[in-house]
């Protein structure tokens, strides 16, 4: 076999010494044991490439340092800064991340929930498939025995220690209100779809801006479609075509933004002068295109830095007892950035 | 404890049978005995969410099903479709993924390697640090006991069996090659820093296409910098303001592109009218931009996915001895993306 090191008989046969000898100074337990002794044994684990068996070990303290990170999809802009906040403060604490894409899809999350738990991971940190908001039956995760961290969706899933989440409500207040003081005053809102709670707290904190300022609220502005580049194509498409008279639009996401972006452009309508533009995420890509996008920037990598850290406070403490009246909650800010888009 | 799960015992008690005949039943051993009796079994160990101890089994088979990825950056565009491949070639095979982030640290790669190795991973997948190509020391890598599988950066290491690659000068011969078709005469380029194998094999590849059209490589037109955005812009200002007369520009990856036309764009040259941009590796912004980049594809999605492939057909062969020779190497072409810049 490729990855037999040396065992500890091999090293006490060596340094012609006793097992317990070598296994005491292995395992730091070596006060009684000479300083000479104790670099011979060291000096050979070294030399032979001595591994610490962590599997015996977790047997015992039925810890293994890894926890389990699902997501939707990692190609996805929105999820690589959020699995690197998780694995940063985890390798702080010498946790390991194992990593697993569901598409959206429940029978995914369920079988990888599966593997997880039989490879007995600490904990899961969890962005839920969006369909367990459509979905009733009650899905693995469920039943799951392991400490459970949600990000950025909310959901009533039993274990769950700690969320990490976003007010929705709040940026999206913001965000309209931000296009208010400069000036617009028919708003649209193109967004995805509204099965999340996510996107219906946006839209709630969007009727919530344009009512403070006494504009009430006109369905024909809503256009609700995905979270994709074509989306905003089309429904920027339609919101020209309809004879809807608008000044801005406020996007779901910056995906969605830059679609609608390429739209107007085609229609000859100038951004920000004719029409203002609102993105949402500020991914990469928002600061490269032109003009620039004003967004509400998503704290990403502290939702995943602080998830990890949520469920690494759990799992150090041994006497757990999980209830959703002490989960914790962290409920982040976004952060208004403007560019030139609007 | 939370992940506490019923035991084979205690779904024997319940069961009212032997402990036997529930681990026979459970390891699928069950031949002589009766349906009833398993159909009981298998009830209650469902109902109470019995969990098959795999740390236990790991210690006698020495597989843990873990895979260890090691990349600099998942948050760089370029990684997390390598990412993907990898996960989802790894999941059809029932392993589980640890993803770990380097920074293109050494001494990170070390401390990752020793946690994959303690954690008994059965193989790694690893874009190794950049800058092994500059340091000589020895690092834990290489003492590394487990089979080990390279993607896109190619190295001498111990224990590799296999390794997934693109050809790196037959790229970027053919993009400046489609560039001269295009009718473009003096091509500058704009690269990343040399240190590594595959910058320095794009550069052969560029040099080759000239000189199979008589054109004389001239030191003047090659910029070394980063693979950033700003490196674009700043090297395609000193192009302009330097007294070289260019009519495109081949930049090492689609960032460097992109800030080369954000450049181009200030001194009011027109792309493609006035110079002709190529970028490498089709990130998922060269579409959107505009003009859209024509740009080199490379195959990032299949190289994860068949390094994992390979990987996991060096575990499964039990008696495997490694040597350079007998290591796999694949070797995937680059995609011509033609679009608007050039």
């Amino acid at each position: 076999m490729l990855k037999k090191s040396v065992t500890i008989k091999e090293i006490a046969k060596e340094a012609q010494v006793s097992i317990a000898t070598v296994s005491m100074i292995l395992n730091n337990k070596d006060k009684n044991i000479s300083e000479s002794t104790r670099n011979k044994v060291l000096k050979i684990a070294k030399e032979k490439n001595y591994i610490p068996n962590t599997m015996a070990r977790s047997l015992i303290t039925k810890q293994t340092g890894i926890i389990g990170l699902v997501i939707p999809d990692i190609t996805n802009p929105f999820f690589p800064e959020i699995a690197r906040g998780v694995e940063d403060k985890a390798s702080e604490e010498r946790y390991s991340i194992i990593i697993c894409n569901t598409d959206d899809n429940l029978q995914k999350e369920d079988q990888y929930i599966q593997i997880l738990t039989e490879k007995m991971v600490d904990g899961i940190v969890i962005t839920h498939s969006a369909d367990r908001y459509q979905e009733d039956s009650i899905r693995i995760l469920d039943g799951c025995r392991v400490p459970i961290v949600l990000i950025d969706r909310d959901y009533s899933i039993p274990n769950v220690i700690g969320k990490v989440l976003v007010d929705n409500f709040k940026a999206s207040y913001e965000a309209v209100n931000y296009l208010l003081n400069k000036g617009y005053r028919k708003i649209a809102y193109i967004t995805g779809s509204l099965n999340t709670k996510t996107a219906r707290d946006r839209l709630e904190g969007y009727k919530e801006a344009l009512l403070t300022r006494g504009i009430s609220y006109d369905e024909r502005y809503i256009k609700v479609g995905e979270y994709k580049i074509q989306w905003g194509i089309d429904a920027t498409k339609k919101l020209v075509s309809e004879d809807v008279f608008f000044d801005a639009i406020f996007c779901g996401n910056d995906l969605i933004a830059i679609g609608s972006m390429k739209a107007l452009k085609k229609f000859r309508l100038k951004v920000p002068q004719d029409i203002g533009i609102m993105g949402f995420d500020d991914i990469y890509m928002a600061s490269v295109i032109e003009p620039a996008l004003t967004t509400m920037k998503q704290p990403n990598y502290e939702m995943g830095y602080y998830a990890a850290e949520l469920l690494i406070e759990g799992i150090k403490k041994e006497s757990l007892s999980i209830n959703e009246k002490n989960t914790k909650k962290i409920i982040l800010d976004s952060k208004l950035i403007v560019r030139e888009s609007s």
